[in-house]
């Protein structure tokens, strides 16, 4: 029998953990690990939304994306010193900020921004899913910090949690969570991102040079659905403990 | 009963055409349209291929997507005026070109480079599955010039064709190919990019600001696979007819 | 006796159309094919001034002239991926610009731009003359847009047409509406615009590796007034069909 | 009668001076001052060829043209700042790269490069002009300076002297050389590139917010030709000095 | 009497830790802690020398540096998204790499690059101060790693450590290593960076505002040598650890 | 004994010269000399204040520094070209800044700027140190301007002069104000900014490829007093003449 380089069964998660409170500054700051993939996800209340949303009395929620230099198995290129961003970073930092603004209720913030950023700090796989399923932890305190400074019309915005896994066909098998190992190599690739409320958010599946059949498709989404559902209960766990950090007081 | 503002049934695609050859220079050249979406796509063969991929023996394929300003109902700022290209941008072009690469054979290049471009004239909703299968239609003209130049080492290098086609959820209902009238007021977008073997290529499902149930992506896989359907047969059609132009004798 | 290869005595145009209407959101959309030189000229309204002429009470008109990268004989790079627009861009957009100004009263559109595009979707020599011409055409409809709106404070903006034409030396004969091929070998090249008026707008002439005498620069201004005035009876015919689309209902 | 305002005749230039030698490491470094408008003008010497016209044998002239930002009566923005460089700038950079290529045969460079920079220092019309002027001086004494090294395959690469000079319609006649104060509210603006043999290098000629009849090109052109004749002789006066320098030895 | 926010002594580091191998990709991997400002410090070992440098037969250093956006108070923008880097950011990069290449004998390298990153997670000033004292202890750990793998020509590359550190005059007093509280209202601000051979590398003292006497500079510099004698000590404890995970086989 | 290649002592400045009104436009313009460093300083007078500190009240002060391609022994690239600035012109700039906000008042400006530009128009050697001492008698020559138009709150805004120079070791020995033959080979290097009241405002010392001891920087820092006190005595000598131009009027 086929079995995972990490020991893994088919449908395991790689260890999830998060540290809330991970840096001091931002209103929500959560150092999210699935295995060897380590991300920094921050949520920071900043005045005002951009222009084209000015006068609307809504707030808005923004995210970027980003890997470390050093973050990668080969150094990369740092995208400042280049000064261009690359497609794909572009492409992940869009997909977070759809998928938190699925969950939360912007009119709740009047005319401010939250603004997420997922830094990658050590890359193994699924970065773009650790960094949903950990921003929005990190949001959930900024919420909490908002509520506490009673800047918040609606005490709670939040209609749901949001996680989101990576699945994929490795070796002819459908897998939970791929690592980089099995990333760089697998056939087909997946990444779903789901509410606790039973829904999904996005649904992108790839062929990596291959294609799929519809019922792989739904190997996949069955699949993901293991996945989600373990993270929704880490996150529940994680957010059981008190706000990481001295909450405003309101005035 | 709801009816579409056009006049369509839900599973009804908008008139779709190709022309080819209808620009020039480019070995191959179409105007694909889906009702009033209008996208010009063309393939050129250069010599060469990029920095990684030298020395492998492999060709490449590379596409770039792109907005005219006035394509839209409002103007849009042109990107190279603005000096940045924008993310949606890089999304697309990402996904025309992983899409295509799923039916070349590159080895059959050697070490060349067929670059393929989607310039919208007009949007109207649509524009990336437009692209996408009108880029189809292009590269088989591209690859007929390569044959017909001696350019092929292996004479049949595309093993599938390829289409996309949006699908959504609006007013309540599973619709397919939206205009941008629907586009705009969609509960559920997702764009599917297939092969006529039955397989799919890519698979994108987007919640706009809701989320959605998983037989509701069930739905949306059925009625895309209509459409597909429909827009392979487009293409044979098309592609019946002789190449549009002088085709270059092999030496 | 030398002939032209594509067989125009030296004096002629080649085949000069256009469509107006060519695509439907901006006010004034022209294709316009000077040969196989086709640029699609647009004339959108945006409502505002650049930040210097604020407070003015005067409109303005801006031009921004680009070429589709598959619209040249080999596939040229796309200035939005190179991140910096090349000086013959800049120089040909400033051409445009400042060509159209010269006819229209800005005054009579108050605060508002006129935004013209000129996109090259197939060059074979003349794209600068070309796009001056087709745009003039998109700039008449868009006046009959803004008149039939109700936007005009002066009902009649428009003092005069404009054209343009290239001339040039070539095989040492002074030839009209130069294509590429006789483009890439002229001796000297010259660019006209002109009003129907009888006037001059621009002229540019350029020894291109060579210099020129006066009296040759007296014969390429004689053969471009032939050129000229073939073109703007060209204009008249096409605007004398009624403004292609629905046009606006004053309030 | 009308009389300009720093008492000048309608054909008279303003006071010229070069300065050769102006900064010591350019082959070729002059000051050239047309009245007010002072720019620094530099050829230097640099090995190879870009890349376009490797492995031809032949050599490249190439140019850039730009303000310092205190040049100007009110503070410009540095361009290196903004990131990008105006359209303006490009049109200036290539004018000077056209004109001077015009009298250089360079073939007798081998595969090096003479690039030419122009420097305003201070602006007061006519800054093009005597860009162009100004810049055949310091390619004259790079030339004297490569054939002192030996470098030359050809001792006498310059066929003719470039000079340029700028005419308008200001205040309803024709002038000669035209500063700041006459420039901005010119009717007709144009600048003439010419050789000492007798011929033109380059016509530009633009109506500003007017036009132009045919018949005041022609008086325009005549004045041009009083302007650059003079320019001629002074430029000959300047380049009868020897070489301000030291000139290296041949090996 | 006065005392320090932080309950300090005037000459006083805060608690100051290194985590070796806080990453694992990179040859060397160091979180360093100045109290609240944390730093990831890495030195990642890339083939091949710049442009410049090449066919030396000698190595290079390279370092950059840069801030999380939510590593400030205030979230501060991404310079990638900005498309430009700001000044700040340039000057201790330089500085950076500067004061590592004091110590390390580039010829030992062959022409390898040691590209060296330091990643601000949190700041509370001092953050150049902690970059370079991490960095020297990550450039520790590459250098070990190389010297397992075989790669080093001289097995001793390091003549030195460095470490830097700020003082400065906050309410009138000298104090050691600023936090952000005193750094932005000091009078005077340095950074010194050292050998423990007892030598200086750089001694940047800058007036905020202000001026100060020699007789303030040589107290600033009296109290940096002690708190880099302390910083040497705790790079010396860290490193006596062994190298934080797997060394390669020379081979 | 070793004595300097241009004949100078160890403690000796080269010539220093200042041309009060080089150009005529800006408030404040000088051409500094330092031996064959030339640059050319500038003071601008703008309305208006950056937006950070619109407001206030108070004025501001900001610096550019850059070099002329052609200044350099090989000619440099353009920045503006490359479209970015490279560290050591930011570092420049803002040490040019940071220097002459030491010695104003800023509140007498109102909210209005001084840009103070540095264009260096031949560079051998302390180019930064000839910038900030030339753009000193640059800024008190736009302070001048301004009384006399009435602009300034308060009419002895400027609290004392400013001067920079270069010290360095060379040969094994402390020298003053090192040529560019002199600085490419310093062992150490420093630069001192200082004002006339005897205090420091910036000290920036580095050791090339080689660090220092303390003793080194003492005798660095005397030598570096000689050197601002004879450039003081210069600046005076300058300054002692009148306004080089027409002062305004005050209304």
């Amino acid at each position: 029998m086929t079995t995972r380089a990490d020991g893994r069964a088919d449908d395991e998660l790689r260890p999830i953990t998060f540290t809330r409170g991970f840096t001091s500054h931002p209103a929500g700051s959560v150092l999210v690990e699935f295995g060897g993939t380590r991300v920094l996800c921050t949520a920071s209340v900043t005045e005002g939304v951009p222009r084209w949303r000015r006068g609307s009395g809504l707030g808005w929620l923004t995210a970027e994306y980003a890997m470390l230099p050093s973050s990668t198995h080969e150094r990369s290129s740092r995208e400042s010193v280049r000064g261009k961003i690359g497609g794909r970073t572009h492409e992940i930092s869009r997909l977070v900020g759809r998928s938190l603004r699925a969950c939360i209720d912007l009119a709740a913030l009047g005319e401010n921004t939250i603004a997420v950023d997922c830094d990658v700090l050590q890359a193994d796989g699924g970065t773009r899913t650790a960094s949903v399923t950990g921003a929005y932890v990190a949001l959930a305190d900024a919420v909490t910090w908002l509520r506490a400074a009673g800047q918040l019309r609606d005490p709670q915005p939040l209609s749901c949690a949001i996680a989101a896994v990576s699945v994929g066909v490795v070796d002819g098998r459908v897998r939970l969570d791929l690592p980089y190992e099995e990333d760089s190599r697998a056939e087909v690739d997946m990444n779903v991102v789901a509410t606790d409320a039973g829904t999904l958010v996005e649904v992108q599946g790839t062929g990596e040079g291959a294609t799929f059949a519809r019922a792989t498709l739904d190997k996949l989404l069955d699949m993901a659905e293991i996945g989600t559902g373990a993270l929704f209960e880490a996150q529940r766990q994680a957010l059981a403990l008190p706000y990481p950090g001295d909450l405003p007081d309101a005035r």
